[in-house]
């Protein structure tokens, strides 16, 4: 079946959210935590995503924001490098951080190339202006922003791959997910669509990153280059 | 107050609905009526758009787009024209003709003008795909697509005015509302958003267009370019 629109997991696959998170981080806290290991608290910021997400995802709170979610992590963060006295203004600008993070160096060319034969949209746990600040940063063109704002909820909940078909009107089969996480390509191929995996091996820095797919993927990508030459870009 | 996102009502205001469905039609419909009056065929079609989405507002149906509105809506339009023995197949055709329309000529360049300095979507009754391809087709670029597909309603239905000062995250005074409909424009003031009216005198053909605005706005237009310009683009 030929692919009509793409949508993308945004954060390990178009950007590299622990760099920039460690240098805002370190920027921000240079102050009260001279000897931060940025990277470190990056990763400990991002190991609240996914239980924070799960209280939406249970159903036990409505829809909140992935600012909301990140803005409720950072005291806990915080406390866990026995950082104290960051105002409410910093932690503001810390969880900006989050709309402040580069792509993967190959991302804008390759995105441009695969613009030009299918639509093309993040399906992603950030939410619409989260999405169009990284998006306008790294001069990223999209024709729409799915995801969970555009679902109010979190993948890999069903909403999230279903309404990610239903807004562009392709088949399933024609709508591919694209994401660096075996686990969101599993829940999308749960719902039909195709897939492509893209290696990240430095997404969790030393702690590496999936190199390749655990799940059985349409396509399994170097990067996104390497996917956008698999589908004749 | 600052404006940093603009949301547009897109049918009249950024593309002449009219011309393009009145030339779809001509083409598509030439076999089984040589003689149509296609404009009137398209305001025709087009009078029964908003008791179509009231029956989405009114609660009396869930949310279906406005493909689906517009599809339901053409056999009672071809009755009227006395026109019978079209296919589903051309039937299908039609509906597509409202994906295929084109901008009023100043649009293009002027958006390109607004985006450097604001961030630009859709706040439309159309869906998400029906955005895309309008936007494709005439190289509109948006930072997002909200609007009836984000919502799951039609306006002036309270939700998409919040939505839409939601989605972009700034104040409702910081968001102005574009349109070329003074309800439009109406229903958005009511929400705290900016206004801007743009004139379009031919949007309904020989029965005109709203010149100016009938209530009050932050800024009645010429065009989207003169906008541009009291912007300071």
């Amino acid at each position: 079946m030929t692919i009509r629109a793409l949508v993308f997991d945004v954060f390990g696959t178009l950007v590299d959210w622990r760099s920039g998170v460690a240098r805002e981080a370190a920027r921000l806290l240079a102050p009260v935590a001279p000897d931060l290991d940025a990277g470190a608290f990056a990763d400990a910021w991002r190991a609240r995503y996914n239980p924070s997400m799960e209280t939406v995802r249970s159903g036990a709170r409505p829809y909140v924001d992935l600012d909301t979610l990140q803005a409720e992590s950072l005291p806990g963060v915080l406390a866990q490098f026995g950082i104290a006295g960051v105002s409410e203004a910093v932690q503001g600008e810390l969880v900006q951080a989050w709309h402040r993070l580069d792509a993967w160096p190959e991302v804008p060319d390759a995105l441009r190339r695969l613009r030009e034969k299918h639509l093309l949209a993040p399906n992603s746990n950030g939410h619409v202006r989260l999405m169009a600040d990284l998006a306008r940063r790294n001069g990223l063109i999209f024709d729409a922003i799915l995801g969970a704002g555009y679902s109010r909820d979190y993948k890999p909940k069903p909403a999230l791959y279903r309404d990610a078909v239903a807004a562009f009107g392709f088949a399933a089969g024609e709508t591919m997910m694209v994401a660096a996480h075996s686990n969101d390509l599993a829940a999308a191929a749960g719902h039909g669509l195709a897939t492509a995996h893209i290696a990240r091996p430095h997404e969790h820095g030393p702690a590496g990153g999936e190199t390749a797919p655990t799940v059985p993927v349409t396509h399994a990508a170097r990067d996104l280059a390497d996917l956008a030459d698999r589908l004749g870009c």
